[in-house]
This record gives C-alpha cells, sequence and structure tokens, in this order.
C-alpha cells in the first residue's frame, strides 16, 4: 500500500510527558525522567479505544505520518485512516523507549548537572520501559489497551505489557519476537556490545564531547544486519560482485586493507553508516543488553507460568526465513500463551526484516485476532 | 576412537622447507618463503602414496599425532596406522599455509630488514598457497597426490588444488566448504577484519612491539565460533544461565558493562581467549580476506568450467546443521564435479564444526570414495 494523500492524514502529533522519577530494576536512580512519544487519532472518552505500538531495537516512535509529521514511518500501511489499524477508530500511541535517543530520557540526555549522563546511565530491563509506559497511559487516561503491539524488541516489551499488566491489556500483538532472549540472540549481541566498547573514541561512555564511537557502532550494525537478513538474499542481490570501481584483489604490497570491496560489504557499509547518523552508541548498548536480558518468565516461574494470567487477545507471527527470531520460538511462544493463537507465518526470503516490510501479509489477519 | 598407544603412532615429524621467493597474484613479492610441514609414514619409491592433508582458517600442520609429536592433532582420528588415512600405506603432508602464525612465512616473521612483516605482508589468496604447496610436493618427490583433502577452508584449498594441477590430484576430498565464498560468508568476514583493526592495539598491523590487539581478534573469534555453531547446540548447552557467580542483571549505577555475565558469554570468552593465545591477528586478517576471495571459478569462467578439466574422484560432505557452509553449497559444488559425487551428510547437532568433531562419521566414505 502507498502512503495515503496528505488530506487524510490523521490527526496527531509529537509529545514529550515528564514522568518522573523511574527507580530501576537493578537499583539505578532516574530522577526525572521525559518519555517522547506520538499519536494518531483521538482517545474516547472513556478512554477505551487506544492501541499502543511498541518499537524495535534501533526504531522510534514515528510508527506512521500523521498531520503534524507527514514523513513516512515505520508500519505506515499498518497504522492509518481505513489501515489494520484504522486511526479513525483507534487512538494510536507510541512511545520512544527510555533509554533511546530519539526524544525519551537516554544516556544521551542531560543529566542533572547538564552533562549527558553517558557511563552514568543506569542498566535497564524491559520491564523497566514498560513501567514507564505504564505512567504514559495513565497520564493519558487509558484503562486497558485494546491492544499492545509490536516487532522484534517491539513485540518482547508487548508481552512484558501483557505478562505486567494482564488486566491493561486486551490483546497483545507479538511479530518476529520471542518469550526470552536465546543463547544464540545474546551471543549475536555480545559481539556487538563488545565492538562498541574496543572503540578507542567510547571512551568508557562518556564520549559525548569527542568523535564517539562510531566505527564500533557501525561493526554492530553490520553484525545485526547480517543476522536480520538470509543469506540467500545477500547471495541473490549482492553474490561475489565487486563493489562499482573496486577491486577486491587489487591490494598492492604494503597496504593491508588496502583492497577494494564486495558489493555486500559496501551494503553493509551504507547500513552502518546510516545507523551511526540516527542513533546513539550508547542507547544501541543499553537497549542491547536490555533485550539479551527479555525474558517474560524471569521471577515468574517461568514464562508459562508468567503468562498464565494473561487473559486477552493475543496474535503471534513469524518470518519464515527469520535465523535470528526462529519461527520455532514463536510456535513456543503461542503454545504457552492462554489464547493458544495460531502462528501466522510472514512468508519472505529476506528473514527477520520481514516484520517490517512484508507485515502486509498479517495486516488483516492482525486486525482480526485482536479485534481492532 | 581414541588416540593410538605411542608404540603405534606412525613414522613423521616436524619439517621445514625454504620454497624461494614467492610473487602473488596481486603483485606482492615475499623473497624467501618458508614452509613448515608435518609428515606421517613413509614416501613410496616412485612417489605414488602421497596424501594431502590442508587445515582450516585457524589449523595448523598437526592433523595427528605422529612419533615426533605424540599430542592430539585435530583430525587425529582419521589419520594413523589402520585409519581411514592409514599411515602404514600412505605418506601424510600437512603444511601449514603460508601467511600462518604455526611454522611458515607470515606477518609475524622476520622480513628481511629483520623486524616482522607486519602491515608489510602482501595481499594472498588460496591460489598463491597452492603455488607454495606445489613447490612443496616438487620438493618431495610427489608426482599426483592419491588425494588432496580439507575441511572449511583447507577444503576450498583442496578444490584450488584440483583445480590448478588437475593432473597431480588424483582424489579430491572436501568437507563442509564451497566452491566459493558466499555473500553471507563474505559479510561475516567482513565484520570480523573491521573488529581487529578498530583495536587501538592494532597500529596498522604493526603492533609485535606492543600489546596487540587481542580484544579485536578475540572479537572476530566470537563472531566466527557463533557461526561455526548453531542456535540449538547453543541453547541446548546454556540457554539463558548466568556465569556461575555472576548475575547479569547485577549491574550498579555507573559501571555500564558493569554486569555480570549470561554463561554462553562467558563461554565465548573462553574461545575469544584460547585463539588470541595461539594465533596472530595478521595472519587471521590475512587468511579471513584470502577465504573471502576464495572463488575456484574467477578467471576460469565459472567454477564449473574451473573443475570441467578435474578428472580425478572427488568426496564431498556437508554438515547437515552448518549455517554458515550451507548443505545446499555442498550440493552445488558435488553437481558440477565431473566425477558427480554424492553428498555424504554429517549428521550433527552443532554446525559447521561438525566437520572437526563429527567426520568419523563419512570416515569410511571418505577413503572409499578416494581410494584410500
Amino acid at each position: 500500500m502507498s502512503r495515503p494523500p496528505r488530506a487524510a492524514l490523521p490527526e496527531g502529533g509529537r509529545h514529550r510527558l515528564r514522568i518522573g522519577e523511574l527507580r530501576t530494576e537493578t537499583g539505578g536512580v532516574l530522577p526525572d525522567v521525559e518519555l517522547a512519544y506520538e499519536t494518531w487519532g483521538e482517545l474516547d472518552a472513556n478512554g477505551s479505544n487506544a492501541v499502543l505500538v511498541l518499537h524495535a531495537l534501533t526504531g522510534d516512535s514515528h510508527v506512521a505520518a500523521h498531520a503534524a509529521d507527514p514523513t513516512p514511518g515505520w508500519w505506515d500501511a499498518l497504522v492509518g485512516p481505513g489501515r489494520a489499524v484504522d486511526t479513525d477508530r483507534w487512538f494510536v500511541v507510541a512511545p520512544n523507549m527510555v533509554g533511546g535517543c530519539h526524544g525519551s530520557t537516554g544516556p544521551s540526555s542531560p543529566a542533572a548537572d547538564g552533562r549527558p549522563w553517558g557511563s552514568r546511565f543506569p542498566f535497564l530491563t524491559l520491564r523497566d520501559a514498560v513501567e514507564a509506559e505504564r505512567r504514559l497511559a495513565d497520564h493519558l487516561g487509558v484503562g486497558a489497551w485494546q491492544a499492545v503491539i509490536g516487532g522484534s524488541m517491539g513485540g518482547a516489551r508487548a508481552l512484558e505489557w501483557a505478562a505486567t499488566h494482564p488486566e491493561r491489556v486486551a490483546g497483545v500483538g507479538v511479530l518476529a519476537a520471542t518469550a526470552r532472549s536465546s543463547a544464540d540472540q545474546i551471543a549475536w549481541g555480545q559481539a556487538q556490545t563488545a565492538a562498541i566498547r574496543l572503540d578507542p573514541g567510547f571512551l568508557g561512555g562518556d564520549y559525548y564531547e569527542g568523535a564517539g564511537p562510531a566505527a564500533g557502532l557501525g561493526i554492530a550494525r553490520r553484525i545485526a544486519h547480517t543476522t536480520y537478513r538470509t543469506a540467500g538474499e545477500l547471495e541473490h542481490r549482492f553474490g561475489r560482485s565487486p563493489q562499482v570501481a573496486e577491486d577486491p584483489f587489487g591490494a598492492v604490497v604494503g597496504v593491508p586493507g588496502g583492497r577494494g570491496r564486495y558489493a555486500v560489504e559496501s551494503y553493509l557499509d551504507h547500513q552502518a553508516t546510516k545507523l551511526t547518523g540516527r542513533f546513539d552508541a550508547n542507547s544501541y548498548l543499553l537497549l542491547t543488553e536490555a533485550l539479551m536480558g527479555h525474558d517474560v518468565g524471569r521471577g515468574r516461574g517461568g514464562v508459562e507460568a508468567a503468562l498464565a494470567g494473561y487473559r486477552g487477545r493475543a496474535f503471534v507471527a513469524a518470518v519464515d526465513s527469520d535465523r535470528l527470531y526462529l519461527p520455532a520460538e514463536s510456535q513456543a511462544l503461542a503454545a504457552v500463551l492462554p489464547a493458544r493463537p495460531p502462528v501466522h507465518t510472514i512468508v519472505s526470503p529476506i528473514g527477520h526484516d520481514g516484520f517490517l516490510t512484508e507485515y502486509g501479509q498479517v495486516a488483516d489477519a492482525l486486525r482480526d485476532s485482536l479485534a481492532l
């Protein structure tokens, strides 16, 4: 679907809310937290038509275009007038996760002394993010969300909402996400965080007056992006082609690393540069470690027990070619959700990122499953 | 199989050969190259009973125990008296690849001025390695190898031998390796080499008087090792368990990165430390980029044309769960080898590394296929 013409854009806008002091699960104190969020549509008088959409690791609150910001969003074809999440009917809210770098309080925000938090920012969990978002719901006057929906880390956060506040979640939508981060996902996260910390520009996290760890963050992104795609897609698009005007065999004596690049290397360089231009390395570290820590069953007697009290609707989808968030993990999740939802399959050759590009395949099923 | 008792160890030993000046494919000049190699068994009078075994990326020449070095080798149960490669019958030769760091001339070797080559060491291809090994064959008096066998990068080198000197290869054995490195394999290689170069201890490759880039090499190893295993194996072994006496949620304010580790992180730390203690970072870079450049069809009209002239025997095996060297790539290779060998399957839950741990499953088939 193409983006609707501007005249059809829903009411909405960019907002900020001060939610006060947040004491984190592991003992950190953030004295004055702000949440940036966007909204689409209008909340009804009794606060019963609200939908919460939660972004993935490097996402933000701009899920879709609205009148105040008509630039395309990352789930533009899912949210809008007449879309699966119909903004003529639903009041949609999307916060930037606390710890992030797109408006909400994060490591690059000023602390009380006016300097960026940097290394002083506390470790976060996805449950800390839910607590921040609960306060946002209270502020907005939303008693229960009709649906809490997300993909990848956003799906993990949606599940945490359902387990933590089951009475406030009428429906949960989990795309390409799991009940707990696996050993493999932890392994990939470790390499990424280590690369950022290795960058001499990282300076222990207090790099805001310097160049920063763009190279390390770029390596992290290359690793992550490769896990988000498939070997088959990379082979189909790039194979062993050299980048235009470069020669991978053009090395000369005395210039190690002086060889030209393969096209797939240039592509990953581009992905790295795009991210380092828009994302703070400390936020990347913080959210990656929060996601490594994801286990909806932690301290709750395991995943099944944690979700046993959730009596709302549930929608689960997986990308068939996802090599990071395996479809089998989505099956395992669906099997312990009391609603026993089927797992909807997004058919895509590109892997995990299919939840961002091919969710249209499951939009109708999502709407129907969550009574949207 | 257990290692044979010392009394039964084959004759053999560690050797070095000066092979003179090597001009590399891309124009580099190595004036005085030495190859380290090991042998098992005895060459017959007409040099017709020789088998060449080629190591993987971080392997070495110690394929199996022998009288001069009874420590276990990396294919110990494949090579020895009465084994599939029976050293009572075959004269087995295993060189350390030029560019490596286990005896052969590499970046850590002294150049003419007595200082390590470091950044001055030229870019290498697998064909450069074959040229070095051809001179070793000439020196030994081996006209044609009964078999050239290797796994992973060793298998790629074996294929290069078959394509470059088809008349000198009576049989080729390729385990968990492909005809050309894929876009995905290149992508993983790029992240690894970038991590090494990012390390402030790398110093452009001239780090031999300093601490060196152990942290960067360690990250490279973590990435590589994860690709060598499977998500299922990591989950089975480690799941989300914390490392003993550590708490992944034990972070305190002001200590980012101060959290404890998951068991899988400790495991990967251990893999990294093991490698950095035994492997030179420049050699890792050089061999990784040589492998990224692997394409047996390069300059030969493609893979099929490159192998069309190879009339010898062929043995191909893949690990069913390998997520780096995909079984489908082994099928594609077998389909263009003139001998049209079947692809033997190594059944293992651990992925690529199964070629090192579970090759016993195909040892008999390898022996029969290559008339050993």
